[in-house]
Order: structure tokens, then sequence, then C-alpha cells
């Protein structure tokens, strides 16, 4: 049995997340029972999301439990199979954990997935073909629900849920801008990921600043925005919306932490009759078909080129999270484990 | 021609308004034309949504002009008539402004609507069975969409929204929690609106406290809240809100003057996953219909019996206003004509 490096929660953040909060733990992989699959993970996903289950508070999901395998997405292949479902070698997604193996149930519904890598990167089954995609797709079809000729914009828009973002609303035909920490993630956006315009937020000191930006860069005003980051860029962007617009609010990365960070104008909301919902997308599996469908297509076709930052070895994990809290990944932000 | 006394919109606040931003002036009832009716007012309404069209401001309704009669709901009595559909002496409700007169086009589709008082007192048509009225309806039934049993929250509760918020939630077997200004309102809240509970705003410091109170009232958390108010209030209410709640935001009085009133904590709209609308009930006519057949069916029996506080005669409307500014009327605010 191969032992298995682990990244188990030690204790919670005090405020800011630190490697201190973290603990590599070396074990054993179990036996297999019938019906069970061993998945040795080739990639490890990192995401915003992890931060809100560190701490102990009531929130959508469960709190990581603490001395226990950090939860997260993973892509792998089968080792070792007690089940007629998968056979050695298969490729597959799941909910692995921040380990070099896990254990799976075949039988679980959701579990494991099988996934076909003639098109698709493996790796891109955990940003653009998985979650994050999915994440964009319910923000931009289900909340935002775009007219050819809207515009939209999305924060964080060359992480994983941005990236894919734009090329969603780009395919219907929206006028997509993004806004970006930099000057070389807003290149990117344009150049790469087909935005029409994208805002660097860091030559901003406040959102009056920022709002002016914005609106060179939306003259038609703002129809609908995926808001990923909340603080000074959300209350930039309500300063820009058109009336009756959308607001798909998939994160607020910016007050993780616990810091305080109010809406400054919520009167904002009802001035321009403004839909706002929060969501997550796991609550929502009957779109993923539909959604990973249209974002193969988009990779497999070249029209979503995701792009990706990777750390080397589960021993890596903490601090690569911690790079992505502070946006210091450029692309999804993935492990790699073999 | 009868003289008719006007309140002109002189000049806008600074910051609080004030009864120097009004002007008294007296005219003459012009000349009626073919097609033309004029209505003597009985009753004006004043509503909180005229201090925000006193703002030179972008905002859903055209500001206020300087030097017009400043608009308003009227309900009144043809007095004079050039048009087949009028006779004199029937009862309508309009948009006649802040004046005892006023000219109307009986063809202009929405400018009069005759009313029958046999069963709704005329100045009900004001409130309960008029705008406010429907205002709730469209908040409660529309964006709330509350189950049987489910607990549904509204500010400002015996205002003329919140006391037919009240009386159409109980009628959808809701737990109705009613939030107002003082313990006079909130006894008159439970004892003759049939709210289930009414917390007394003015009896905390903070949103912490009130949230506290809200707790008590809502032993199973709130799965919708009707927002007049925002600030402190809707800070509260934030914290109690369940998973899948909705908002339904209507106005937010906190803030018309200017001062800022930031949502302290929008992170709650994604933990929870609230779905948040502003609305303006006049781009929704097509519900009116529906929703002034149940309101009226309510008074007419008795399941809602609103409160009004009457101000005597055009002079006293500015004061009168400034009043329902600071929460001194008690239901609906009126200023009676005749």
């Amino acid at each position: 049995m191969p032992t298995n490096k682990q990244i188990h929660l030690d204790n919670r953040p005090q405020g800011e997340a630190t490697a201190g909060n973290f603990k590599l733990v070396t074990s054993e992989t179990p036996a297999l029972q019938e019906g069970q699959v061993l998945v040795r993970h080739h990639f490890l996903s990192l995401d915003p999301y992890m931060r809100g289950r560190m701490n102990d508070a009531k929130s959508y999901a469960q709190p990581q439990p603490l001395g226990q395998v950090m939860g997260g997405g993973t892509v792998g292949e089968v080792a070792e199979s007690k089940s007629p479902k998968y056979q050695v070698g298969d490729k597959v997604v799941g909910m692995g954990g921040w380990q070099e193996y896990s254990v799976a149930s075949a039988d679980q519904p959701g579990a494991l997935r099988k996934v076909d890598t003639t098109h698709v990167p493996l790796s891109h089954y955990l940003g653009a073909v998985g979650m994050p995609g999915v994440t964009a797709w319910y923000g931009l079809v289900k909340i935002i629900e775009p007219k050819a000729g809207q515009t939209v914009v999305v924060s964080a828009a060359t992480g994983a849920v941005g990236s894919a973002f734009g090329a969603l609303a780009k395919a219907r035909n929206c006028r997509a801008v993004g806004i970006a920490g930099g000057a070389e993630k807003c290149k990117y956006a344009v150049e790469e990921l087909g935005f029409d315009a994208c805002i660097d937020y860091r030559q901003h000191a406040d959102a009056a600043s920022l709002s002016k930006a914005i609106k060179e860069a939306c003259p038609g005003g703002i129809d609908g925005y995926f808001e990923n980051v909340g603080g000074m860029v959300l209350d930039a962007v309500m300063m820009r919306l058109n009336a009756f617009a959308r607001i798909a609010l998939c994160g607020m990365i910016a007050g993780y932490d616990g810091k305080p960070m109010p809406m400054s104008y919520p009167q904002l909301l009802l001035t321009n009759r403004v839909k706002l919902e929060g969501f997550i997308v796991s609550e929502h599996m009957d779109i993923w078909p539909e959604a990973l469908k249209e974002l193969g297509t988009l990779v497999a076709t070249g029209k979503l080129r995701p792009r990706e930052t990777i750390a080397q070895g589960i021993e890596s994990a903490p601090e690569a999270f911690l790079g992505l809290l502070k946006g210091r990944n450029f692309g999804k932000q993935l492990v790699k484990l073999v």
C-alpha cells in the first residue's frame, strides 16, 4: 500500500490565514473494501471558497473539521479498483481533498466521474470544464441572463471562473469587461481570453477612481455583474449599473479574513431596480451537464484557453493557497501531485 | 373659476429637507379644453418616494422640477367635465399633485381612475387600496413569494405599505413580524393590524441589539424581508436571514438625506444565497388589477383596517411631509383638502 501525504487543517485562522493553520501528515492508504476505488491524484484544485470553510462560522458550507484532510476537488487516475464500474487507469474527477490518494465509493452518486482527455486536458476538469466553469455558466446564464449587445463585467477576470465567464459572454455576443489586478493580467484578459476591455483595479486608490475607469470601458453602462471580490470593486461597479441590472454574487474574497467589507451604496440597488442573487453552484446540479457540454466545446475548439498556475507537490499546497487568496496566481491555481 | 392653492418645489434640499424648500402659490384653475376634466382634490397622498425626487440626482424617477407643483397622488371628485367619460360628482384617483384642483385629460391612459366608495372610503385609494397597498402586494407576492408557515418581516410596519403587507402575509398563513418606531406603533401593529409580533427599533442602540430582538420574534429565522428603511434595521434583519431568503427592496428612507448608509455585511447575501430585488411598483402596471382586487376585499371585509394621519389644508403639506420622513405619522399620511 502506498504512503499518502496529506494536508490537514490544524487550527483555525485568527484574521488572515497562514501556513501555520495547516499540517502535513503521512499515512498509509487503507485496504479497499468491495465497491471502493483507490484514486491517485494528479492535480488538486485550490479555490477561494476553501478560505470560508477554514472559519468556524455559520455559512453555506460546513466548516472544515480540524485534524482532518482539507476538502477539495481532484483529478486523477484509478490506481486500484474493487468496483466493476471503474478500471485501473480510468481518468476521474472527484472531491479527493488535499492528499495524494483517496478512496471513493463507486456507488455513491457524484463521488467520482469518468472524464475523457482526448480533447480536454485532465487538469481543465478542475477549472474551465469543472466547478469554476460551471459557476461562471450559472451566474451568467441563469442569473444575469444577458441579451446580445449588453455589457457584462466580471471581477477576478483571469481566474478560473472569470476566464470562463469571458468566453461564455463572448459566445452570447455580449460586451465582456474584466477587472483584474495588474497590467499583465489585464493584457492577458484582452489578448488571450477575448475580453473587450480589462481594468487594473490596482491603479485606483478608491472606488470613485475605479468607477471612472469602468465608465470608460463600459460606455453603455453595465447590465450584468459577476462578483468574485466584494469591497471597493463592488462599490465602483455599482455606480455604473444600468436600470434592471443583475448581479450574480459568487464570492467576496475581500472579506474572507473577517475584515469589515461594507457595501457603500445599497440604495443604488433600489434606484436601479437591481436583481442580486447569491448562489453556490453545488446547489444547482441540474444545470451541470448542459454547462459542462458548452464549456468542453469551448475548450476543445480553442475558444477558451484557460491559463494555469501549477505548484509542485502536496507540501506546496498551503503556500499556493495563501497566494491564491492574495491574487498571486495567474489563472486556475492547481497543485501537481505526480 | 376657483382659485387653486398649490405647493411648489422652490429649491432643493442641502442634506435634510426643510419647509423652506417649498413655496405656497395661488393661481386660477384654467378653463377646460375638450376632453378635459377638473378634479377637486379631497385628499393628497404624502409618500417617502417624494423625498428622492426633491434631489437633482440620477434616480428611477425624474427629479421634481423647480418652480412647479410637487407631484403626488390625489383622490377627489369631478368638479367640471368636458369629457363624456366623467360626470360631475364622480369619485376619481389620479396624480393631481400638491394642490387643491387639477386638470386631467380623460383620454390619457392612467391619468384618472373612477373608484367606488360603497365599501372602501375614498382616502384608502391613496393607501391600502392604492399605490402603497399594491407596492406591498408586489414585494410580497412577486419577489418574496412566501410559502404558508414562512416568516416574513417588514420595516415601517404601521405605515401604508407595512400595514397592507401584514394583512397580505396573514392571508397567506405566514408569520408576519413588523419593525416600527415606538411602543404605541408596535402595540397597534399586533392588536389592530394582525402582526404576530412587532419590534420597536428605537429600543435598540445598534444592529446587534436589534438583531437579538428579531431572533426572539422570529425563532425560525426570516424567509422574506420587505425593506422600507435601510441602515441599521437592514443590517439587523440580514443577520437573521434563512438560506434562500428573499429581500424586496422598496425604500431606504434612512438614506434620503444623503447621509452614508452602508450595508454592513453584504457577504450574508452570499452565504445565505439571498435573492434581493429593488423595484418600483409603477413599472409593474400589469399586476395592479389583481392586487387592487385583493386589497379592496381585505379592506371591505375588515381584515385590513389601515390607520391614517390626516393634516388639514394644503398649507400643512410641507410640515406633514417632513414629519413623515421622521416617522411622526401613524399609518398613511394624508392631507385633507376639503
